[in-house]
């Protein structure tokens, strides 16, 4: 077996690549020289982007009983925000550089000790994720500024020692070195920096204008209960799911799709009795998410639960559990299941004078319900689509001889495009009108794709790296014979002949899920 | 024939009650007292919603070989607004009141002369679509600030004479009474407002930081061209459809969803060959439009063409022409299918340095492509779908009274729900167990509403208030005799008897257009 010359690029690189260059995501702009934290999604990229929103939507509003949708507006009241603490409280602590001018999220940001001689010489300060040799590097500025050059550097300190730099003190902090700089003690000491994108709304451009643009879909949804409420017969316990865009001005947007500045969320608030078991309704949330995970081609052994320390959750909150996913840039929260209590109706409540209270039939009792919220992003999903299906692997080419294949191992489910028709040759008109004419009685249902040109096996390979399950190729003998056609699993590459009539049951079997 | 009360009610204001009522539309932050110009939509509004855009999108996208999708970003390079003329350009005539402090839309204003006993005393300001009333009671005012409370009032005159505001000189403004003012001379010049929402990306706070919210989504279109001619094997002529959010801080929001400061498009660039007829491709696009909206249930009777005049277009447009529909509020735009010719991408061209040029190969040249854009509302399409499916009429209720019906009369194609299930009575085990086994088949394929609760007949109007086209009956010839069902038509309120099988393929036969 011929393996192809090491790849240079981590898989996240790869994967960014091959979303440019089959156009599933672009760079926001770019022919501006692109705009961070902003991203367009290209033709394959919006199919994938809506079948993923699309079965979300049925599987967790259409296919049950107790979950009703929403559509809230980006844009409401500024005292949503207000009352929901988000005005007041949701910021990031920031870092600036005074030398590089460069800006870090502080809790993206550790420092390690640095020993020389067996003695202190002061801290390198380095983002998350950063590897030994970007401390090692730092190290040597400072031992250059000790003005030491052959000062033997304590390696192991510098590889084990790592501290928060929201903990360090000043003192620490003048003794640091930051990730771009060239002296220490260049950090300023970490400030909030609010997230909520700003603006103006009506004509007047004075301070009762500003409003912001949502950084959740949650808060749309507390807004429209009680309106839901009083108008759908809705009974305890039961959600209200929402899609929509949400925005966050994050200081440093990274990871491709995972954190942007724009973005997409899936959430349900699910409202539950106060003295509801919610333990196991959290449970079963939890459950109900892997699953569904899992139904759309994410590994269940690359889904991890991370649960959060009752020490680090706000002082409403019963338990939070993400459920982690293995990025390529490491395991990083997928969907957070929080359960919130009464804390955010209460705080509508409060600030908006209208009662949050529900009667509740089956046990007579009027009460404001507690909540368990799923809170997951398209985004981070697309992501972890991508990452799961993305595959190499060897098949042989036209000639037989076996040849590097890049696939995306998307399930039927959630593939921009369920199948390709190719007619075998292109120059046969007969071959060439029956193809036509399957492929258009099929794109009545289906999201398909035509492909007359090149070799069937070019062809095939086209479609394997843009995730399309099935190859539907006419040849003479669907001409001569039987009207039967070949169909070509893109997984196993294995071929089948089948009636027209049984291509479109098989079909329908691997696609509806 | 009993005629119920007459309705006080202008049809929208009907219109917005129910869609409150029933959970399609609510005002958005209503617990806060609402938020001017924007809405949220409710359980049965974003599914209408979603299915509007999910069929046009399969019409217009994946049913066509010649058009691809796309989804860009909301907010994108604020040079993108430069090149395409909205920083600059985009902006209404307001007007300001001095005693009122209330703001207009100049253009929306319009000017009446009032002549008391024969003698011109002043002109009343009144907003579009005011009524004589209205400009009476102004006129009214007048009269007393000229202290003759017996002269004659020319009628007449106060109804026929209509000047543009903006056509006002200074001095014709100083006698001019506005539509909210108790003294002469209080409106000021029309000056130039911002329609774009403006806000600020990054952690810096200065002017280089400044972005908007897009306005439309055709530039995210636009700016994404090169990279999908350079990905994605388009020939000319072919399109790039976008569905998305815009915002617009629009001076004076109104008419409920027609004109709303954040609102949906789905757009169209139609990229064709500088020398091609564009004449006829954009009547086919019209035709194609008009089709469109025939096929989702608004009558052709109620379209009609609003053909640009040539010196009210814009000096890069070769033609512009409206799809006018008879909205509650009048005729008014719905779907504008515009020539642009090469202006936007020669503009972007200009501005980002980077070449738009494509080389077509059937005529082996190279050129900027010429756009025709048809460019539609998801809200105003919601509105035409909800003005044209709103009746009423007069059935039998369970006891054979005729009764007033209010129906929804929407195509099964976007239908909030599809059909509702019926046990005829909720008291019979077997009979719930059976109409619970049918909905749970049918959830499988399609939305559909479950309900136990009430006389049928009742529950047959439910569903008919919110536009369900069929409803299913389980009753004990069900259970006792051969599993038929019985299938309720929403629009005849016919019932036939259908086997289960039956149901399914007649359902399917409705609802996939």
């Amino acid at each position: 077996m011929t393996q192809s010359e090491p790849s240079t690029h981590s898989k996240m690189e790869t994967l960014i690549a091959l979303c440019k260059r089959r156009g599933f995501i672009f760079a926001s702009s770019e022919i501006y020289g692109g705009y961070n934290g902003f991203f367009d999604y290209g033709p394959l990229g919006v199919e994938l982007r809506n079948n993923i929103k699309t079965v979300w939507w049925r599987d967790m509003v259409q296919r049950r009983d107790d979950v009703v949708g929403l559509d809230s507006s980006i844009i409401m009241h500024p005292n949503i925000w207000k009352a929901s603490g988000h005005v007041d409280g949701f910021s990031d602590p920031m870092v600036d550089c005074k030398e590089s001018k460069l800006r870090y999220r502080a809790d993206q940001l550790f420092a390690s000790e640095v020993y020389l001689d067996d003695s202190f010489a002061g801290y390198v300060v380095t983002l998350e994720g950063a590897d030994n040799s970007e401390r090692k590097k730092l190290a040597k500025k400072i031992r250059n500024l000790k003005g030491n050059k052959q000062a033997a550097l304590d390696e192991n300190k510098l590889e084990t020692s790592s501290i928060e730099f929201t903990e360090l003190s000043e003192e620490q902090r003048k003794k640091s070195l930051g990730p771009d700089a060239n002296e220490l003690g260049t950090l300023t000491e970490p400030r909030e920096f609010k997230l909520m994108f700003e603006t103006k709304v009506g004509p007047l451009a004075d301070e009762s204008a500003v409003a912001y643009l949502r950084p959740e879909t949650a808060q749309g949804i507390f807004a429209n209960y009680k309106n839901i409420v009083d108008t759908g017969r809705v009974k305890i316990p039961f959600g209200i799911a929402q899609i929509g865009k949400a925005f966050r001005n994050e200081i440093t947007p990274r990871n491709f799709i995972f954190r942007s500045r724009e973005f997409e969320q899936m959430e349900i608030e699910y409202f539950i009795a106060p003295d509801a078991d919610w333990q196991s309704l959290h449970r079963e949330w939890l459950d109900t998410c892997i699953d569904w995970l899992v139904s759309i081609g994410i590994p269940r052994d690359g889904i991890s639960e991370d649960i959060h320390p009752k020490d680090k959750l706000a002082f409403y909150s019963q338990a939070t559990t993400d459920l982690m996913f293995d990025f390529p840039h490491g395991k990083q929260e997928l969907w957070g299941i929080a359960c919130r209590s009464d804390y955010d109706l209460t705080q509508h409540q409060t600030h908006s004078g209208k009662s949050m209270e529900i009667f509740d039939e089956s046990s007579k009792q009027k009460y404001v319900p507690h909540v368990i919220e799923p809170s997951l992003g398209v985004d981070r999903t697309l992501l972890a689509v991508l990452t799961a299906a993305y595959d190499e692997d060897e098949i042989p080419n036209d000639k037989g001889t076996a040849e590097k294949r890049t696939v995306l191992r998307f399930s039927p489910k959630i593939a921009p495009y369920k199948a390709a028709v190719f007619p075998l040759v292109k120059n046969k008109p007969e071959l060439v009108e029956r193809a036509q004419s399957i492929y258009k009685q099929l794109q009545k249902r289906w999201n398909v794709f035509y492909d007359a040109s090149g070799a069937i096996g070019r062809r095939y390979r086209r479609q394997d790296e843009i995730g399309t399950p099935f190859g539907i190729t006419i040849d003479f003998e669907t001409l001569e014979k039987d009207g039967s056609v070949t169909l070509r699993d893109r997984d196993s590459t294995e071929q089948k002949r089948l009636s027209l009539e049984e291509l479109i049951h098989y079909l329908e079997e691997q696609i509806k899920g």
